[in-house]
């Protein structure tokens, strides 16, 4: 193993919270600092604001620059906001400071397709600067996008690709399932919804990295958000839900190519499912059908970003997409 | 996408007559040249010899130099023995000859452990000559290393990996049957198990390539194979096997680190199996079942051979492997 990568987290919610806490188990990485704009965070020590159970000896600052006054680093593993007006600016920043980036911004996982001027942008900078910026997760990042197309690496013909993913709500924390809409009456979640807030941010990333690198064109992309409704009381440590109230959604993607449907992607999260994992169907020749149990949803979004580290530190300048770096692994 | 790749196929045996079909189905490819030893194929047509249904214009012949004296090429995909000592000197030949190449040779899967001069050389030789040498197939290469080495990307910890391949050898070719033992004693097997000449190819190199990536210390490494016997008589196309007889083998290749057993690989073949199918687990934080159900082993080693030419063309030159490569895909 060679020296310590230098780790600065950007963004402490829980996802960055996790992560930090997480580079600081890792052997082959050092935490260096804490970046957020919440102020009942900035000033505090690190250790404490991710919840290690000890000090770091440094404080949550509100800016990057404050740590870079303090100390040398290499890489910012960024976890702040989904959409690109909210995080580009951030992205620009870091990489004006000389760092990489490993970032779980959803949009930043595949923007070649709905974002080409900005993923243009970032590409120049992240050149300029002689440094390489990926968006991860495990979903978008992996699950129906990246994992799907390694196992198109055994097919000789890929005709259609269907992926599933369905969660268990209950066994996730109480801001995922507020996410969702759990305990929300059908009327606030289709209004909700009608404003575009509800469902899962990166579908048409996957739908793009899937396009993209199997050379298909797309020519329609359908999009549904529905309710699941509770048929009994459902109760967690944090909702309690009424029958007829929501206890999660499903949410289905369908995108096609000038032969018809060639990718369909359905995310279903929802309180008290019996069925909790993901499936992902190739047909073609040979067809495929791979199920996944264990995808922890936070655990597994924690752990990619922090396997991508030394991968990006390694790659060549510019942005890239999990589809483009040698396979990200543990370690 | 851009012009098209020449490629050269090296060894028109069952496999290498499947992945010389498939590269003059692929629009981004062309089929330029077939090499074989065999007298029987050299000189006829490769369109006829590798079972086309239609002639390509040009012979088999039994030398590269011969191909290379009517046509440019760029990429050869070598399909021939398994065995450095046998296939070794047919790499630098290719290399020397100024052409990258894939091969699903299992031993060049990931040389880097068990034959680690050998790999120095090759990896030498590719650099001196700007190409590419890449050993793929769906396994070794695939289903118990590259695979699982992927999906650890969504895993802070990794505790063990145990993977088990379970084929139905009934929906096989002839040769692959008679490979497994069917039909033969008890005795005559155990004999030729005792020369080291049954079993699968490939397990040490799926073993070096999950310990080498994951950093940990091969210091044992077991391996045993036994017949699985037939209870009672089983029909194929190709056997007739009576009670008391061998229907198929099970393979399982354990090894393990300073603290104990890290990897476990189980491969079992069998006439008139009633699983078909490969289970990848992952035990550690968080903890993954994935069941993979369609990896037919010809059809998908084809593929995955067609599938990688392209990335090994625009690879930078070495010796490389599954886990260096961007990930492979179909296309």
């Amino acid at each position: 193993m060679s020296e310590k990568i230098r780790v600065i987290q950007y963004g402490l919610g829980p996802i960055g919270s996790g992560v930090a806490c997480h580079v600081v188990e890792r052997t082959g990485l050092e935490l260096v600092g804490g970046v957020d704009i919440d102020p009942a965070k900035v000033g505090h020590d690190v250790g404490d604001v991710i919840g290690l159970g000890r000090d770091l000896g440094f404080p949550v600052t509100k800016t990057l620059g404050e740590i870079l006054d303090r100390t040398g680093a290499d890489v910012v593993i960024h976890t702040t906001r989904s959409y690109f007006d909210l995080f580009k600016d951030q992205i620009l920043e870091i990489l004006a400071a000389g760092l990489d980036v490993v970032s779980t911004s959803e949009e930043l996982s595949f923007p070649w397709s709905d974002h080409a001027g900005e993923a243009q942008e970032i590409d120049a900078a992240a050149r300029a600067a002689g440094k390489t910026v990926l968006g991860t997760g495990v979903n978008p990042g992996f699950l129906m996008d990246a994992l799907p197309l390694f196992l198109t690496a055994i097919c000789q013909q890929v005709e259609r690709i269907e992926v599933t993913r369905i969660m268990n709500a209950s066994l996730r924390r109480g801001p995922f399932q507020a996410k969702i809409g759990s305990g929300m009456t059908v009327e606030a979640f289709e209004a909700k919804m009608a404003e575009g807030r509800m469902g899962h941010v990166g579908l048409p990333e996957s739908i793009g990295m899937l396009f993209d690198t199997l050379g298909h064109t797309l020519v329609d992309y359908q999009s549904a958000v529905e309710p699941v409704v509770a048929e009994r009381l459902v109760e967690t440590d944090f909702f309690q839900v009424q029958p007829g109230q929501v206890r999660g959604l499903k949410q289905v993607a369908r995108a096609y190519d000038e032969a018809g449907e060639f990718v369909t992607l359905t995310f279903i999260a929802a309180l008290d499912s019996a069925e909790d994992g993901d499936t992902i169907k190739i047909i073609g020749k040979p067809s495929l059908e791979v199920k996944l149990q264990g995808t922890n949803g936070d655990l597994a979004t924690v752990a990619i970003a922090v396997n991508a580290v030394r991968r990006v530190h390694e790659a060549a300048p510019g942005l890239v997409t999990m589809r483009d770096l040698p396979i990200v692994t543990y370690g």
